[in-house]
């Protein structure tokens, strides 16, 4: 079980540029938990004010808190400018990061003969290296994991189980895969003859280069030719798809469910936020950010917030969608105008032809 | 193969409490099967009305009926008032649930030797389970599952080919993931540095209680801290998928490609239709409907149906969408609208200032 | 490394039914490349205008042009009416198909002694084929790859790494699943009970007819009864849904991320973009086309191309669409109107009752 002292905690978090300062009783904590499930002996936080009224009532002994929030009763606070920040810290500190199951070359994984394996490989049963890989030093292969033939792994690379890579794809150094992801499989390449389909050979890749980490279920098609890439640094969430040809810049981040087209081109630190979909051989500039559900059919400037479907600038759709809900209140207005026009016409047209109503 | 005669499958219906009559001749059926691919010598129904002049052309021997509708010449009707309920009785007593193989402990399975294993374990060939994991009685693994350190599960669970529990979730009993799906991977856990993404350790775990099942291919993020929870008897389709740190109600029913983001709080026996999206940190009510494809970004209150995106009350929503509909036949309204209120205008100006149009 | 002259390659496509000319030097390619990733000694092609300014500046050797381009000094054209066949043809010619490691049957495969396996058979290790299976010749089981009791496969199926085909389905000849994807699991088939939910035996299978190829992280559920049915020529990228007891025709191409509930009927060579979503018990006809991310809740007829939520005929669902985007503008008019339509009343009145202005 980790453990550390409070005031211990507060000297990393000076450390590493958040200083933070120790309010109430020093004692040892064992993990970081939310308010809810907290225990005592636990250290938690809150950086959401919208959780603000369960820190009264969490079991924690201490909590990391932003300046003015008041420190409960009996409990220990750990008091930073940047809560979320400290929190992050805490968390690396206290738990660090997975320490995989460590199989050396289990007797039951399946390597073919003419693999190249890094020193360190760590390969679980029931993973499989083909014809012609090559692993970088201490991959993880979880059971189940697959890497092609001619399949290029960089060092470090972790793939948890079932995960996917097919021939000749490409990993950079760090790139981890979640459960059941798989990147290089044939894109929708068929060309029309008549009603039937004929397909086209998928002879390009998939590349991902380095510390690129994609979440559980996801799937990336390799390139018709030349290669499909994510850029250094990227994250995905789970169940992204990405269609063959399409090149993602670096930083970027792909919440869940979401959806690109082939040959889309999407710049550095993009953000595209859950179920959003982008057609096929649009650009997508830097630092742009597509709204939730959002479909993106023509290019994004940089820096630009999209929102809708089609997407447009976030404002001018927000408000495009507000007026849409007063809709039924409009049709009303526009039907009394229509009938007060018509008494209008009618009142007008007996002052200037005041014959008329004797008619003729 | 299965049989059993109509005259008794009418008392199992009455003893479970859905009495059902016999019209026609008494004979034996061996499958439940639709009025499409319904052969001589089975049993079919109707329930959707759409589809009630298929009964006249069906093969099958026998017919389960709600009062009112004609049996077919020549065929046999399970007469119900509840016709529903009568085939769900009839497929159970008829098919029963699926036999799993029984493999044992497969020495083709990967166990640790500290994973502790429930009476009756059946591990089937290429399963995986991890060291200091424990499995509940007559627990079910097929080909490719894998349950990683320190996860446990309860009695009972079936985890079809390729379904993956990461390290220390829980699973109560009777839990069932359909093939491909994932429990406990890492969510979207990263804090901003600059323009990098730093990974913050996803500590927390999932758990999913008593009686869940979820479909093929879902996504189920581990919490950050604490626990991602799927309430007891919560039943989800395909490729759903849920954030870190989510907690969702019992008796819930997800159906496919819905996705949740992380802290989203849903009550017990709400209602997701397919490609339902929602938020970060939203809370849905108890017995809260959302329609198909919607979008939800704000709270749902208690029973409340909603659609649309962003998700309003279900009549207000569809009004508004009609509306949206009629708007180019609107803007002709009011390019009238405008025209007419022009005419008006000169008439009244000349009316009332009638030297006016001497000019000066 | 496969390598072909272009006069050799021009004789190929004239055979073919595309006949092309070579202009420039004759050369051997070793490869077709994109534009901007092929390099010297690499064929490239220019099929979308968008991207012709890279031809000036691409190093391939040679370029796949239609009439009417020009080409950059040095290079070789492959002039053809038709390029994007050209294209196809060539990959075809040059690259070929990609060819399947050949296990013949692992030791490590796990083969139940009742099922029976097809001339050539091909077993990877860690695959699986369970009881009273049936494999026509030539099948390919990647790693991890499953399938379950009774199911069937015709011959020259792929199932590529982790791909799952549960008990009893049926894949006809040809057919191919990409990784991680699954046919035949439990649909949502539930029967409520108060607010409980009774699992309803899911007795049907699913069917996928000869020459259906299916992306990667798909799933495909069986029928409660009867079957579901992905027909002949018909392709699906990746992670497409498909409710139990759902029919769809012959020769459909099913883009990303579709979701299809169940008792669908798809007619023939039927087209659903990105994200697309299909209401149960809907019927869309032959030949029809639903545009990204739309949501059919009503029948669709033969050659309508649809869009919108609900999806309505394209070109009125645009119209509605681009109006929406002119909301806050009409709104503006209005408003003017009804001031404009108040003064008017006033003066009207003061003209019809000039001593109103008195009072009384």
């Amino acid at each position: 079980v980790p453990a550390i002292r409070l005031s211990e905690l507060c000297s990393v978090l000076k450390e590493q540029g958040f200083p933070a300062q120790l309010e109430g009783p020093d004692c040892e904590v064992t993990a970081v938990n939310t308010l809810e499930d907290a225990q005592p002996g636990e250290l938690t936080f809150l950086s959401n004010p919208k959780y603000a009224a369960q820190v009264a009532t969490t079991q924690a002994s201490a909590v990391i808190l932003a300046a003015g929030v008041d420190v409960p009763a009996g409990k220990a606070a750990v008091r930073c400018a940047e809560p979320y920040a400290a929190l992050t810290v805490s968390i690396i500190t206290i738990h660090g990061y997975r320490q995989h199951p460590q199989w050396g070359i289990s007797p039951q994984a399946s390597v073919d003969a003419s693999a190249e394996l890094g020193e360190g490989v760590n390969l679980a049963p029931h993973a499989t290296v083909a014809a012609g890989a090559k692993l970088g030093a201490r991959c993880t292969l979880y059971p189940g994991a697959y890497v092609g033939e001619g399949a290029r792994l960089g060092d470090d690379c972790v793939l948890f189980p079932n995960a996917v890579v097919y021939d000749h794809c490409v990993l950079g150094n760090r790139v981890t895969l979640h459960a059941g992801s798989v990147v290089g499989q044939d894109g929708l390449g068929y060309a029309p003859i008549g009603e039937k389909w004929l397909k086209i050979p998928q002879a390009g890749r998939a590349v991902l280069e380095d510390d690129v980490e994609i979440g559980a279920n996801c799937a990336i098609d390799r390139a018709t030719l030349g290669r499909t890439v994510i850029g250094a640094g990227t994250k995905f969430g789970n169940v992204c798809v990405v269609g063959h040809g399409t090149k993602i810049g670096p930083d970027c981040l792909f919440v869940g469910l979401v959806g690109l087209a082939g040959s889309v081109n999407v710049g550095r630190h993009v953000t595209l936020a859950g179920q959003v979909g982008v057609n096929g051989h649009i650009t997508i500039a830097d630092n742009a950010t597509v709204a939730a559900k959002s479909g993106v059919s023509a290019d994004i400037a940089e820096g630009e917030t999209v929102f809708g479907y089609p997407a447009t600038q976030l404002t001018e759709a927000k408000r495009a969608m507000i007026h849409t809900r007063k809709l039924p209140d409009l049709f009303q207005r526009i039907k009394d105008l229509e009938q007060q026009t018509a008494i209008l016409r009618a009142q007008l047209d007996a002052l200037t032809n005041p014959d008329d109503e004797q008619g003729d």
